[in-house]
């Protein structure tokens, strides 16, 4: 459950004082939050404690996580120059990478037997922050600029693609047993737009980690339209969000590929018997998928009550077991 | 094109001073805002000046919207007795809705043999800004409503769909020729909320303009998995976005029904003939449609040059007489 830690008061305790991307890059705090959910809900894997614009941090872009907005770019990038300038950074080297890494590294020999997933954000995602400069409700500065200039939209994305897939790459060699990539905003396009524009940079950056052996995820919300394109970029696993039952994703997926999510949010504030009917109408209709990773659609809510998603892991793991 | 007003500096200066629901209920200023980008661009129809929270103003309930943020409830909707409360205040009587009748009036009559269309929001966004309190990216607090108390939900989007088609009602006796209903937010439901939670109050609202023969248009964005659903509340025209091709909508909704929209505002940023090219897409894919109301899919960015815009409508009545 992405952003579980949010809604724990231990997460607010260690987190006090620190700044959201500091938190990311200091290796002992960032395992400890990634810890802190696993312990708390005993889910079955974790997801490592990051951001999405950690890599653009990394490889010197001026950007910060403002409380309440999300990330802010100093200088938005729309032109070939300001491409120009992002490739002036140089390469996210090793050496730039050491604190992710590291963070890793103790977090997965912490967690035993217990997988340790990574994280990264797609490319269109990644240019949609940079070229805004920030949240963005349409993302039309990064829609315009695909139209309008697309060979510097593509010198942005690829850029972007190997940025993030290095960071994943990163992870995954630091011991991570899966890899998740988060097109957070790609629901805002269209097939023809994802296919044309997006989905070759969310390809090169998968490819960054091909050859490691790792099962990949792809992730969006709002994506009911482009589930077989997301994983046709070279996904194992696509990611649904509570907009579309299951049975109906596996089916669009043509049954043969896993999938991960489809508990919406939103239920996590009904009382229990609501939340729980759910949780076991999500369960049933993705029994019929070659796999389903139990997971919220989107990211946990901070005002989420912690002892709501215990309970959801535990009716989880007791329908697994044949109590239903 | 909805919100074409606010890229006009004339539109600017009219507004100065005063605030956008004070605007909406200012009958002479109304009309002229209206007014405004019918003169300028030489479009084929004018859509009235308003906002979806005016009927919730009208009625009593304490709403403002604040310059970049959007419409703020000061005491959000979220019990039986909060419902309750927006009861009290009473039906949206002729009276109250009288500044509304009359600048739809004064609109008609300076609008001459142009059509003016009217106004209104869906039950479901009106309620999702009332039980959020303002504008909100999921509208998670709307959806737990929904499932954790069904019945205060449906009361609340009975009362709201009463409120909201009263409100269209009006504008359509003082001489609208059409009348549109926004549910700006529905992109946010599954198939299965919107038809069982939402769609009859939907039905509901449009019902209150049913037997005065007005065509209804039926507007959202990231709608592509709804629009039959749309069209089944009893819509006459249903809007489509940029994310879906007009030709497959038009094939979605069995090839009778007239659809609108489907022009990408993030285009409008981009070179002419980039633009051009898109319009051009759009209107030759809606060719095929029982109608088409060329229009953007969504509202007109307040950034936008007032010039393309103009462009565009003459762009779109070139290739209506055969210039193409």
């Amino acid at each position: 459950m992405r952003q579980a830690g949010r809604s724990l008061p231990e997460y607010r305790a260690a987190r006090a004082g620190t700044a959201m991307l500091d938190s990311c890059l200091d290796p002992a705090l960032a395992s400890e939050l990634t810890l802190q959910p696993v312990r708390r809900h005993g889910v079955d894997a974790g997801i490592f404690f990051s951001d999405i614009v950690v890599p653009l941090r990394l490889v010197g872009v001026d950007v910060e996580i403002k409380p309440g907005v999300g990330p802010v770019i100093a200088d938005p990038v729309r032109t070939a120059d300001d491409v120009a300038r992002l490739r002036d950074l140089g390469p996210l080297t090793a050496e730039r990478l050491a604190p992710v890494a590291e963070g890793v590294a103790l977090t997965v020999a912490a967690l035993g037997t217990t997988p340790l997933i990574g994280f990264a954000g797609a490319p269109f995602t990644l240019a949609a922050y940079l070229v805004e400069g920030g949240p963005s409700r349409d993302h039309l500065a990064a829609r315009t600029l695909m139209h309008a200039d697309p060979a510097v939209w593509d010198d942005l994305l690829t850029w972007a693609a190997d940025v993030t897939g290095t960071f994943l790459r990163a992870q995954v060699e630091a011991g991570t047993s899966a890899a998740q990539l988060f097109d957070s905003w790609a629901g805002s396009l269209s097939l023809a737009d994802y296919e044309a524009r997006v989905a070759p940079a969310s390809a090169r950056a998968l490819g960054h980690v091909r050859d490691l052996g790792v099962r990949t995820v792809h992730f969006g919300t709002g994506t009911s339209e482009l589930l077989v394109a997301m994983r046709d970029v070279g996904a194992d696993v696509v990611g649904v969000d509570h907009r579309l039952p299951l049975d109906e994703a596996v089916r669009r997926l043509g049954g043969t590929t896993p999938v991960q999510g489809n508990i919406d949010p939103a239920l996590l504030f009904a009382p229990w018997p609501v939340l729980e009917a759910h949780v076991r109408d999500v369960l049933a209709r993705g029994a019929g998928a070659p796999g389903h990773v139990v997971n919220l659609g989107h990211g946990v809510p901070p005002e989420t009550d912690p002892d709501v998603l215990t309970r959801v892991v535990r009716l989880v793991h007791d329908v697994e077991v044949g109590e239903a």
